[in-house]
């Protein structure tokens, strides 16, 4: 774990703003919550926190994006949560240590705003703004979760892999997915193995139904693909 | 669903003392959170809420118990999230009418306080203590719900069978499951079959590591049950 400080910090001001963002707070709330914590820097990759860890720290994260990532008994890594500058991970609400639940791995450079779980908790209890925020954030995580919990249960390997696909390119100007997707990264997403993923791409552009150039996926026939989820 | 009023509720009082401690908030507060919903009972196996419906209030559980369940592509019932009294379901905190993400089911006589969710977030922003009680309550459900994937996708469904044996009987005196668990109900715990249920259950009782009588399931031999968790 790298560690940077307040100090200095180029970044400071954009960690402040940001910081009144997520909790539409004031200013001087900012100021407080940066105060009681430290920013932590991680370079790509890196791993932010073990699986299996005991944890009294909260973790907001500040830039870059990070992952949540178990290992299945057949030594699969299975997507739990995406993490993106304003989300917060760690022990969040709890008083005693926790165990942490999967390893979180840097996607890229990534900063976070480390505090003790009780500075937080307390921070809460002052600042309705906070824990109003938490809580918000909390909900869509869970709804996320029990979204794929229920993709993984309901829709084939393959049905999940063209779901994804209609999600990102949903996401994006003229169905177009930018840069094209990683198929190691498609398959993490939607829980299942590289072949499976990779099989389920070539098998649409097969048919017609996307096109990919080096650069880019195109879905070429949504209604064909949104059909084909089952 | 069955509508019940406050007025006259034998019920009202207990329904009062259980907000103020689902809240950890004074009588006042959780009178003013009491007036601002309305109190609905549910018959036992009664659904409450429909997967798909646009929703827009949120459900305070106040007694009875009551279960989130989906249905997957070849027909069978996932457990979702399992709600004892005190915890919430609904549109939390969305502003948006929200899609209901499963059907939820009364377990048993319930009864529930309704409250359009605009009003519950008024609520939430004017106490802390609401917020706060939401938040973890949210972060305890996202915890379990974690947990169910990661065994769901680490853990065969035998191995999830005996996980879940050892968790009710480590709940109970003497590691003794009084009444005896029903198969059905634990095959949807750890989303299997009944068929691999009960062939598990059988296995530990063929085993002599678990003791059936007709009222209660005994763990005979804790230790050999943990090493089959696989």
């Amino acid at each position: 774990m790298e560690r940077g400080s307040n100090a200095g910090d180029p970044q400071g001001h954009a960690a402040h703003d940001l910081i009144a963002r997520i909790f539409t707070c004031s200013a001087e709330v900012a100021a407080q919550v940066m105060r009681r914590g430290r920013v932590c820097a991680y370079a790509g990759n890196a791993t932010i926190l073990r699986q299996g860890d005991w944890l009294s720290t909260a973790f907001l994260l500040l830039f870059g994006r990070a992952q949540a990532l178990l290992y299945s008994a057949d030594g699969q890594m299975v997507l739990l949560h995406e993490y993106n500058p304003g989300d917060l991970f760690g022990a969040l609400g709890e008083l005693e240590p926790v165990r942490q639940e999967a390893d979180v791995r840097a996607l890229e450079d990534a900063r976070a705003l480390v505090l003790e779980a009780a500075e937080f908790a307390l921070l809460a209890q002052q600042h309705g703004c906070i824990s109003l925020a938490l809580s918000r954030m909390l909900l869509k995580r869970l709804r996320k979760t029990t979204e794929r919990m229920y993709e993984r249960a309901a829709i084939s390997a393959m049905g999940r892999v063209y779901a994804e696909l209609l999600r990102q390119a949903r996401a994006c100007a003229d169905l177009t997915i930018r840069p094209a997707p990683v198929v190691a990264e498609l398959a993490l997403r939607v829980a299942t193995t590289r072949e499976t993923a990779s099989r389920a791409v070539n098998g649409l552009e097969r048919r017609g139904i996307i096109r990919r150039s080096p650069d880019a996926l195109v879905i070429v026939a949504p209604r064909r693909l949104e059909a084909l989820i089952m």
